[in-house]
């Protein structure tokens, strides 16, 4: 009978292996690096799998990301080639960045950070706000995550736009795509998102070049950065010193090139910087288990896996 | 010809008369207390009128309240009886509500207080999160602004049910109405939003045995308020006080008793309340002012006002 293995080396593996028992009753579930007879196992879902481990398994019919993004996976010198990837398209974990997104819009946008301070120093001040529909969003991405998050910040009235590789068309959303639209899809944008898949075009996409781009005209009074993608697209110097100098106004980082972030870093007392460690959005065992084992279950009864990763692209 | 008056004591009046003589071109428009001639006042926009002065215009057609709370006008002893009162319904500022409330929703059901303080302390401290669909947040009144932050929180992801006077159907939103309904409605509820009219039956009405009934079953460990209706409404002992022993967990506060919030209010500085300076949905001249000119043309074409109060109901 065929076998299931986690390799999740990062995280704590009893509440998956758990996760999935219940989801997939009648699978025989291990966890690395208790794998047993190699020869046994059909299925891996993996985190940051180390070298050779995936590669073990002879037998290996279909891998699972654990996660929204599938580099964890891919940076795996050793991956086994020709086997099929499946990205975790879980509405659980999209709804959780969704919520990401959308707190911390608002949180910009209403100028919260403002009225905590005043609170701290005991000060009733109001001040004039601006409407939604004042402020253009601009999501970076616009894939599952991306489209999620632009629908419900559509819904709150904001302005919204998207840039990805391709164009989409995303009800309420103007779409650039490509190098040719990338001038025009920040020169409208007063608050950017990234939501970016980490591939070899987005490594350190967020620059100094390219905040100095977006829009000044908004009624924030700069430009605002959100990364929720990954932090090795980012040029953390860079966000500090624009902030410094005012090409940003604030930032909201989830995802830093190290982490846990270096004590060393600027960024965590940086007053217009709020940031989270990376918790955007988690992976919630219970339904990304159901999603695997429904997906097992398709590919035993010969219907094709869903969601495949396109490893040409690298997404 | 006849003549608009802004009665505005508490606010700037120039850019209200600047945005109504953009709305109505054709208007004479005034601002208390240079008024002019008493007998060419037809119309009046009053927030917080001072006795005797919507009283002293013998030939006032209308009222209109600038704000989504009518109380303001209602409170004046000499209010002209049996003239029209035309509450402002406009969706600018039913959007801005709901930005409030979504955003403050979000900031409790992710824990933002708690990663800030985190950050604060240069610590990179994860936490298990839960889902949107784990919390139930129930909203105390289910009129223009309750029913939009009910369709915006379920969009979200979040259990949402109402209370209100009269039972209501808001698709997703589960209704509970009267006293009655009160019981059953506090004991699912996990985050308490108060959007109520402030009417002699609302007066208090957010105390110490009310916020006994909420659940605390809930997977943020105990209830939370977050007030946007009036001050009058909130017994503010009582908030610090279950806040000490646990009844609530925590509390979002944008309306108090007095306002501006006296220096000497514990509220100022407890770690677990946020509070603005009732400033959670700003009337914005511009688009209220379209509003009021568009219901003066509808009347003087001889339809009738709409979004009129009921002075029976108190709003």
């Amino acid at each position: 009978m065929s076998a299931f293995v986690f390799v999740t080396p990062t995280w704590p593996t009893a509440p998956w292996v758990s996760a999935m028992r219940k989801a997939a009753p009648n699978m025989d579930v291990r966890a690395w690096p208790e794998v047993g007879k190699v020869e046994d196992i059909a299925y891996a879902a993996a985190w940051l799998p180390p070298p050779n481990v995936l590669k073990s398994f002879p037998r290996l019919k279909a891998i699972f990301s654990l996660g929204a993004g599938v580099d964890a996976i891919l940076k795996d010198p050793t991956l086994p080639q020709g086997l099929p990837i499946v990205r975790v398209n879980d509405a659980d974990l999209t709804n959780r960045m969704s919520e990401y997104i959308v707190l911390h819009v608002l949180m910009h946008h209403r100028q919260q950070r403002r009225l905590d301070a005043s609170q701290a120093k005991g000060v009733w001040e109001g001040f004039a706000q601006h409407a939604a529909g004042d402020l253009c969003v601009g999501i970076m991405g616009l894939g599952v995550l991306g489209q999620d998050a632009a629908r419900k910040l559509a819904m709150m009235g904001f302005r919204v736009r998207g840039w990805s590789r391709s164009p989409k068309n995303v009800a309420g959303v103007e779409s650039f795509a490509g190098a040719e639209g990338l001038d025009a899809f920040l020169a409208g944008t007063d608050i950017l998102v990234c939501l970016l898949p980490a591939t070899a075009e987005t490594d350190g996409i967020l620059n100094r070049a390219l905040f100095a781009r977006l829009s000044r005209k908004g009624p924030l009074g700069g430009p605002v950065l959100i990364n929720a993608g990954r932090g090795r697209q980012q040029n953390e110097d860079d966000i500090l010193a624009c902030l410094e100098d005012g090409t940003l106004l604030a930032a909201t980082l989830d995802v830093f090139k190290t982490e846990p972030l270096p004590a060393s870093s600027g960024l965590w007392r940086h007053p217009r910087v709020t940031l989270t460690p990376h918790a955007a959005a988690d992976s919630e065992p219970g339904t990304i288990c159901a999603y695997v084992a429904g997906q097992i279950a398709r590919f035993e009864k010969g219907l094709p896996l869903e969601n495949l990763v396109d490893l040409k692209r690298g997404y």
